[in-house]
């Protein structure tokens, strides 16, 4: 990351677990199927079958609520050797509905971040998943109106980040992407030359790394430091 | 619809029941469901269970194949009182996998017409669904390189096509919508001012209707009359 304040153009953000929380639900509703299925099989057995059904159908259903709620049925099924019953199948469908329309909590230091940003930069949100499911959670997270743009995609890659800026008609240098996912947010972005600051979501432990990291892209602990950050490389 | 060849900057297409079948495959899948759960309920019982699920589920989940299989599995629940066992679920989850993934085969006509157009204007695919899946769709529909753009949204109301407008820089009277659906693809876009070509899908028992509409859009019985209303009225 070595960004000019002449040539930045365009900040995007992640929104689960960059914004406000999102996986600690989802593993909320892992861990009830769990306790329910303990009686059909070891540990191991159940890892087994959710690591098949889940990759299986994130292939084909992608990433998201409604995809992760048929892969627990199938689970269920799959452990109960298909004695499962509809009433309790029902009990993870509510579960899962809940993921749909949970209360959005912002991560610390987030909206004052994206207040003092708002005036610098165009900010955008570039999510992957549901899309109504995302653009319901923009919604109740109460802070849409920050981002002048809104892109929901279903794979977060080298490819769609190049088609991105030729959409935006960018350059590679004047886009800086924020996020908690090295895989998705960060590696793709740093190996099309474009900028990325990795704000990992579980910050324990994490006290012990650098502030910034020297593999081509900035790091922070939490998103409260990303002002500090950018005003530190005279950005803001 | 008053449209001069010097306006026309952008010609958008819906997918689903427009370049290629779709509704029937899930009709097929209900109908699959309504056999297996004759035997728990009157077919008004059923009809009412099914619309009560699915329009409480659209608005959480919105359009497409994961939300409806949910749906499905929601309605065999409720209509044998959750005594339905996993594995007819299951069953009723492969044939909701079957809707990601089926095999696309073209409407009448729209190969030849989208080849013939894509010289003369930009043309867009402009669907709503789920994202994975649209795109899925598109890929294995084979026709994605005649289309500049690709715009999945969660709803076409007048707020869409508006925005869209704007992203695209775009005058009302410079786009074209041509879909199956007056509510979705014709009647959002006329209230905003632009112009709009209403194909049916279900063409049996449209001959009667006249060629072209006179309530502000255009309308043909199939994809393959398109070319020679546009040369009617100069467009190419």
């Amino acid at each position: 990351m070595n960004i000019a304040k002449e040539n930045l153009k365009l900040i995007a953000f992640d929104a689960d677990d960059t914004l406000w929380a999102n996986q600690p639900l989802f593993d909320d509703v892992e861990r009830d199927l769990r306790t329910f299925l303990a009686q059909y099989g070891t540990p191991d057995q159940l890892d087994a079958a959710l690591i098949a059904v889940q990759s299986q159908n994130i292939a084909l259903m992608g990433y998201g609520a409604k995809g992760f709620i048929l892969s627990m049925i199938e689970v269920a099924i799959l452990l109960t050797e298909g004695q499962v019953l509809g009433r309790e199948i029902q009990q993870l469908i509510d579960q899962g509905k809940y993921l749909l329309q949970y209360r959005i909590d912002l991560l610390d230091g987030v909206e004052e971040t994206l207040r003092q940003l708002s005036g610098a930069y165009p900010l955008m949100v570039l999510t992957k998943g549901d899309l109504l499911d995302q653009e319901s959670k923009l919604a109740r997270s109460g802070i849409g109106h920050y981002f002048d743009h809104v892109e929901i995609v279903s794979e977060k890659n080298e490819l769609t980040y190049q088609q991105l800026l030729k959409r935006y008609r960018l350059q590679p240098a004047e886009f800086l992407m924020i996020g908690n996912s090295l895989k998705s947010d960060v590696l793709p972005v740093v190996n099309i030359g474009a900028n990325a600051i990795y704000v990992p979501f579980y910050t324990t432990a994490l006290h012990e790394q650098i502030a910034v990291a020297g593999n081509g892209y900035g790091q922070i602990e939490r998103m409260s430091e990303l002002i500090a950050l950018l005003n530190g490389r005279q950005l803001l």
